[in-house]
């Protein structure tokens, strides 16, 4: 990320932000616990209620037998796929080229584990079922990342899910589902989570992206298999004490916002014509799947910072706090959809938009 | 540990518990964060004021050039044990027998990053300068746990350390504290936490045990040790996006605490001199080093569970949640002094002590 100060100070002093929930700060844990009584007695290395209660809700609403929270996604998947290479006896995975394993992870896979990946697709566009079938590697599993959010959160239609599923099934593959935003997905598939959930063999989700938790993450699977990830979760160092600051606020915002989730993707449609309208702009995808997409301008990030600067201080209205250079004329940021939008006057939004359009359009 | 529930049950129910600091429940976190303002910036991913500003403050109570916050001590302790052995070129570690690596940790530091353990002396008694000189296998570090916590928290004197640092020093053996409990053996070695870590390459201490925060870690080196770590860190799935609910609860807490370790130090001597006047009980230490000892009996655990729930009942001080047997007719527990010593009335504690004595004697 070339993230540039000037342009990160004048979209913090906005006053409208089109992403996210708002600012990551300690009132977002302050709320979560407003209510909770100082009684409440914290999880001790994995039991308890406080734990034990999420676990069995979030088991529930992705349709699996069991699950197990994990401080970090990282460690989850990490596990997850471990576990299934040792049923196969293989030391292959298959994912996309810009999963996060793969991009955002130091090799973790592969220097803790001694897993090799196999890379699926090209890293523009998301994974076929073609891909899966003429893998001829033979790999213990093959993750899916439900929306793939480094292209813009792109997304398969539920058939080829469900032939991608039937394959694995048929050649004894193990399917995992990187559901770091699975919630934001369902409004576009019009299906539950369990019925995603159900395509496949382990689940993770995360509780800090549309639910806006603090950190933390929910590995699912059949008994044996969240069993064996609770062993793995203590070599990690992941077998904390007292997990509960992650776990309360990830229920409480659960409860807020799993219902919103329609709400969202309707207004990151909304939000992308905006942009699509614009000179030198395309969204990816240009009609969203989920409650997020990519901005790219056919711009030098250098001169696109002057403007973006330029309406965040006429207009109040910030869209994004960096920019991301593809080459030297082009560049791009992600928007994810939150409670935040909502609260922008249509006017103000367009009132940026025209600016927006007309900077660009004089370059 | 032989938990028994009726036992855990009637020690609940006590009003004054003889150990730690009070229960851990919500009331802990909310307390840290009465008085953070809600405004305050989270940490992300490593990086921001709140994470940082700790972890310099740490490095600088610990005499080191940094230290990185993490999640818990086994990655902690994996991690900083891997770097060694990277740095050295082998895959061997040295350390006593009842090690929490050996002991705790589902054998992490074997599973994730194949390095097998030398143990040390044996399980009966402390790591000597003879065994660390006598010791045949090239290990790349040997690390020292301080105090011995699975033997009561036992601890050799200084110039012991100070040998096995020169030695060390001399073979190109890294040195690594196991200070989970660091702060509380200072009043012992009458040293500051920088003098103890001054012996050693890498230090480790947490920030739930005498200090009481709800969970957390910190590990302290060289610049380019910790720069290592961070890699790790994240490999790990330990560098959250946020960890500031642990940050700021261990700030809090160790400004509150780190000035009474003396304190506890003395009443744990105390404490341990009511338990070494009773008829079939010794600690182990006799005479503690720091707040904590183990108390053994002389007694079957079941007989001893009746007499132990009777001085509950009776006298409404609780001793302990639990009893560990070592055989048929003998048993132990841990002991850590904290804040709630001395909150109980010392008749309270002698009517105890005088019908734990009188039952004892009766068996």
């Amino acid at each position: 990320m070339s993230e540039n100060k000037t342009l990160f100070q004048a979209f913090k002093e906005t006053s409208f932000k089109t992403n996210g929930h708002g600012n990551r700060n300690a009132g977002v844990l302050k709320e979560a616990f407003e209510h909770v009584p100082s009684e409440l007695e914290s999880d001790m290395y994995g039991s308890g209620k406080v734990i034990e209660d999420f676990q069995t809700k979030m088991a529930d609403m992705l349709g699996k037998e069991a699950s197990v929270f994990f401080p970090s996604g990282t460690m989850a998947q990490q596990i997850a796929l471990r576990i299934w290479c040792d049923e196969k006896g293989t030391k292959k995975v298959a994912y996309h080229p810009l999963s996060h394993l793969e991009i955002h992870e130091e090799d973790g896979l592969k220097e803790l584990h001694g897993i090799e990946a196999v890379l699926l697709a090209d890293k523009d566009r998301i994974i076929t079922l073609e891909d899966v079938q003429e893998m001829e590697d033979e790999a213990a599993a093959i993750l899916l990342e439900l929306p793939q959010r480094e292209i813009g959160g792109q997304l398969p239609d539920f058939g080829t899910l469900q032939s991608i599923s039937d394959h694995c099934r048929d050649k004894g593959i193990f399917l995992h589902l990187d559901g770091a935003r699975l919630l934001e997905v369902l409004p576009y598939y019009q299906k539950t989570a369990a019925e995603i959930c159900a395509l496949f063999d382990s689940v993770y989700i995360s509780v800090y992206k549309g639910i806006g938790g603090i950190a933390g993450a929910v590995l699912a699977g059949d008994e044996a298999f969240i069993k064996k990830s609770k062993v793995w979760k203590r070599r990690h160092g992941g077998d904390l004490i007292s997990l509960y600051p992650y776990i309360i606020s990830a229920d409480h915002y659960l409860d807020q916002r799993a219902g919103k989730m329609e709400k969202y993707y309707r207004n990151a449609r909304e939000f992308a014509q905006f942009y699509n309208n614009c000179t030198r702009v395309v969204t990816r995808p240009e009609v969203p799947v989920s409650n997020m997409f990519h901005v790219h301008y056919d711009a030098a990030a250098d001169s696109l910072e002057e403007i973006l600067i330029e309406v965040y201080e006429k207009t109040g209205v910030g869209l994004s706090g960096y920019l991301r250079e593809t080459s030297d004329s082009s560049c791009y940021y992600e928007v994810s959809i939150g409670d935040l939008y909502d609260t922008i006057p249509k006017e103000d939004l367009e009132e940026a938009f025209q600016l927006l359009n007309d900077r660009l359009k004089q370059m």
